[in-house]
């Protein structure tokens, strides 16, 4: 399919172009969330392409200041595991259980495609974004869970819905949001209030 | 759709999450090329992602030293006017007469959903972009242009057979490449021999 990187001379841009490739196969990975349009499911290439518009849009809401070439690039890069480990829906706790060894074997495969030293700058973003050990990668995680949300109540709960999800479990999973934005944190609970009042969720 | 939005008291980040939710258009824009799977073709919000993803494992290769961060920006915001000017295609010389009117209108709307100082900062980066005035937008316009050739050569010249495109009209349009990354132009070189060698291109 690639034969053209059997032509380069320089290993090292080879097995750049090689991942440059491989990552292709991340527009291929569907998540739960619909698109606005309601035509489809959203793939987790243009989600990744999405936060990071949130952060260029909305760094102002950062609880910390943020260096904010660093959260594009977390918000780039982090869901690149879900080529192997697919994406793993947040309110399927059976999923969730081996969530983590399934996208660390994805990181040593895909990551590894590429030379050492980009090797371990990806798997360093990776990581910081996974465990939330910098002030840019809790405000990149905020967007990622804020953005599903707005998706949410914006076409009909249709998501919410097909997975039975309760307000409960939108409010604990994602109480990570104030951990990264505390100023947007009011509007996922009008957001869930709204949600409940036009039964997109269970209020048990 | 969005009514959530009118119960925000604040203003300025309804403004703003109006924005977030009206550029998920650009999942449903779609390009000329197909995705390497073959399925379908590629839309430009995942495309964006793909050239920041880009710009991330290839910085080396940047001629000049650049700022990262801004790179990401530019890359991630410089497509969005195609939700209303759609994607234009390098090959059509009828389409691109028309590309800088259609886009500016659609940078005025677009942009214009946002906070002023916001709106000012995004049709910076679009400007900056389109203009190739910084050393970032030239990194990040080669890599723009050499991902499709990427996509191409791989795909078994799908696009560029559908409308024919010759050899020479690849290494004309693609020629400020190598204005932002003149190691990448020989790889470019290869692809396009090596298409005109299978048929791909047409070599008039």
């Amino acid at each position: 399919m690639s034969d053209f990187l059997n032509v380069l001379g320089d290993d090292r841009l080879r097995r750049q172009l090689e991942f440059v490739l491989e990552i292709d196969k991340l527009k291929s990975v569907f998540r739960r969330t619909y698109l606005l349009t309601g035509d489809r499911r959203e793939n987790s290439a243009e989600h990744s392409w999405h936060i990071a518009m949130m952060a260029v849009v909305l760094s102002e809401y950062s609880n910390e200041t943020v260096n904010i070439g660093r959260v594009l690039k977390l918000a780039v890069v982090h869901d690149i595991v879900e080529i192997d480990a697919d994406d793993t829906f947040c309110y399927d706790d059976a999923a969730l259980l081996t969530k983590a060894e399934r996208e660390k074997r994805a990181a040593d495969r895909i990551f590894g495609l590429l030379p050492d030293d980009i090797r371990d700058d990806m798997r360093e973003l990776w990581d910081e974004y996974e465990l939330g050990e910098s002030a840019e990668a809790r405000f990149a995680a905020a967007l990622d869970r804020m953005m599903p949300i707005m998706h949410n109540i914006s076409t009909g709960g249709r998501s919410w819905i097909e997975h039975k999800v309760t307000r409960t479990q939108v409010l604990t999973r994602n109480a990570h949001i104030a951990d990264g934005a505390r100023r947007l944190w009011p509007v996922v609970e009008a957001i869930v209030d709204m949600a409940v009042a036009k039964g997109y969720l269970i209020d048990e």
